[in-house]
């Protein structure tokens, strides 16, 4: 390939790693028969097997050069990096490096890391976000909730993701809710608590969801793109000057067998980012979930790693928490991360106000910790 | 709960049975912990655990009902089914039932089985679509492939799901190219061979694409629903008039792990066609994927078994299938099959318009076969 390439490495489970390799190389090119490629395809658009070599537990790590230009958007780089492949038993795709061109294609975050702490005027520890639920509860149960959050001096309040309305009227009336109430808290404190509301909305109901949340005065929006599609959310951050969190909802099969799918700093480190997720949740390992500690590191490293001019992103480690793990969170992350509490919150003894202010108390001591930028 | 519920049963490893099942009826509506579950919204939210049964190799299968009214769309349908338990070890959602009130959110294929054999005007033998491809090749090269194809009785033409292009005029060159050469030969054969576009474009792209396409005569778009967005095709076909063929790009994860992700007749059946897919390309088991012989079945009958309102689907076992195979495919899938053959057609001794007459030919052996409807 002359030119500039997308490297990618597979790790397969073969007995032929070089056949495989070559295999996937036209599987994600061209898709015909060894026998019907003439040279110039092969040389244009085929990819290229750079590297073949055994890894200690048998498997064969398979790198592989695309020529770039065979990418022009989001779901052309989804499909080149894993759409065919997906369903070749068993093969992970275990790391990418993007070229200029590429990375030229994305606009990101439209605020990061930077971004989010220059509207909070937050910048020396880590953000403390608190999810509005149950669903099914009244909306002044939701709008307290923000309410005492923020005015203990809570930094992101979000929707929970399974806040869904058959009618737009309803989503509206939470919305308005909570982001009056949260307004009323705002103007006490001085500060600005950010609203980041659930937007896992049909497709022709999201144009008038957002309208609706940025005229209320939300921040953001929550999104799970794999229910959503990526190339939705990368669309609607792309159209509208809002901060956009990302929900891992539908995930969970690029990661279960850890030698197949996408390895987890791939997709919902790099491909959201570029995506333009500013915060990105994903499941801790320790609570509900049976996510690893080093799965967990690495989504974290690829949302705040070098990535281009795409701006760095929060990760937003979640999924039944509890406060006693603040202080452990904050030494495995480090200062640029959003610390999710849910359940606990809400739970904690003395309502939603003393658990922020015994969070940002236990923050409080952590001060001066690394930033957790990539090691 | 009382009224309609979305029942499913989840196949899962683990040694507390009970306890998951109650973890994931909790987890899929209010995600809340135990302590702060009302009798209220236990009694109206939370799903209902109905069975939990032994599985002969181990595992159990869990039986949860899911109060209707929880689910207005698809991207709550997806959340409720499989959202956040997709990130639990090891849990596979083995089957679904969808009450009435479900059905009715969705209208599914515009034209469905009958109506594109209506279209096409052949009742009584499987279709035959070819691809155009390979990515690369010259705008003269696809419209003669597609020329030749209809001229010989091929019935269905799909652009290669990796035909994409960084310039909508480069898409739409091809086109009007293919366009132009299909109505040529539908004019000599008074037959209509059915044009499908590459719709696997950037959302902001799609419209565009979709309005040049069926201008220029296309009666229909291929799309890869996991890397555009399951509702996004949903809301596609809800919006025009068109026939969707979909494409498993980026699938394979949801059925890799034959004891995690969902169960294929579900996702490719059941939940595309309720997106609005005519025809479902899955890849058959003996090409170069390793999918099962029992899962194909699986999704060709999930495609064509009773669903409410909503048309029954053509299954479209494809991936590397060579000619040989027709009496052998007609024979397991049945007559409301259609048979896709890319590379083999394409590179056939004599050129697509003999590989063509081929197939006919052997079809037409096969005569009287069952339908494939659902055993």
């Amino acid at each position: 390939v002359s030119g500039s390439v997308l490297r990618t490495t597979y790790h397969a489970v073969t007995k032929a790693p070089e056949k495989l390799a070559r295999a996937i190389a036209v599987e994600q090119t061209v898709e015909i028969p060894e026998a019907l490629i003439d040279a110039r395809t092969d040389r244009e658009i085929v990819g290229k097997v750079e590297g073949i070599d055994p890894l200690p537990d048998g498997r064969f790590a398979l790198t592989i050069a695309y020529p770039a230009g065979l990418v022009a958007s989001l779901p052309d780089l989804l499909s080149v990096l894993y759409g065919n492949v997906s369903m070749l038993e068993v093969l992970r795709l275990a790391d990418i490096t993007l070229p200029p061109e590429t990375l030229a294609l994305f606009k990101g975050p439209n605020f990061g890391i930077q971004g989010l702490r220059d509207l909070l005027q937050v910048h020396d520890r880590p953000l403390l976000c608190t999810v509005l639920k149950p669903r099914g509860a009244a909306d002044a149960h939701f709008a307290k909730i923000a309410e005492e959050f923020a005015l203990a001096g809570g930094d992101l309040i979000k929707e929970d993701n399974n806040l869904l309305d058959a009618a737009p009227e309803a989503s509206e009336r939470r919305i308005a809710a909570c982001a009056s109430a949260l307004a009323r808290a705002n103007r006490k404190t001085g500060r600005r608590c950010l609203y980041f509301v659930n937007a896992c909305v049909p497709i022709d109901r999201l144009e008038r969801l957002v309208a609706f949340a940025v005229k209320a005065g939300a921040a953001g929006v929550l999104v799970p793109p794999l229910l959503m599609g990526i190339d939705v959310v990368r669309d609607l951050a792309a159209r509208h000057r809002i901060a956009v969190m990302a929900h891992p909802s539908f995930t969970g099969t690029f990661f279960e067998d850890r030698r197949h799918g996408i390895e987890p700093g791939i997709l919902m480190g790099t491909i959201l980012r570029l995506a333009g997720a500013d915060i990105v949740i994903f499941v801790n390992h320790g609570g509900r979930f049976n996510y690893r500690k080093e799965e967990c590191e690495s989504m974290a490293e690829k949302l705040r790693a070098p990535l281009g001019n795409i701006r760095a992103a929060f990760p937003a480690p979640a999924g039944g928490m509890t406060l006693e793990r603040v202080g452990e969170m904050v030494n495995e992350y480090g200062t640029d991360t959003v610390l999710v509490f849910g359940g606990a919150m809400l739970g904690g003894l003395g309502g939603v106000g003393k658990s922020v202010e015994a969070c940002l108390a236990a923050l409080e001591t952590k001060r001066g910790q690394p930033r957790g930028r990539p090691r």
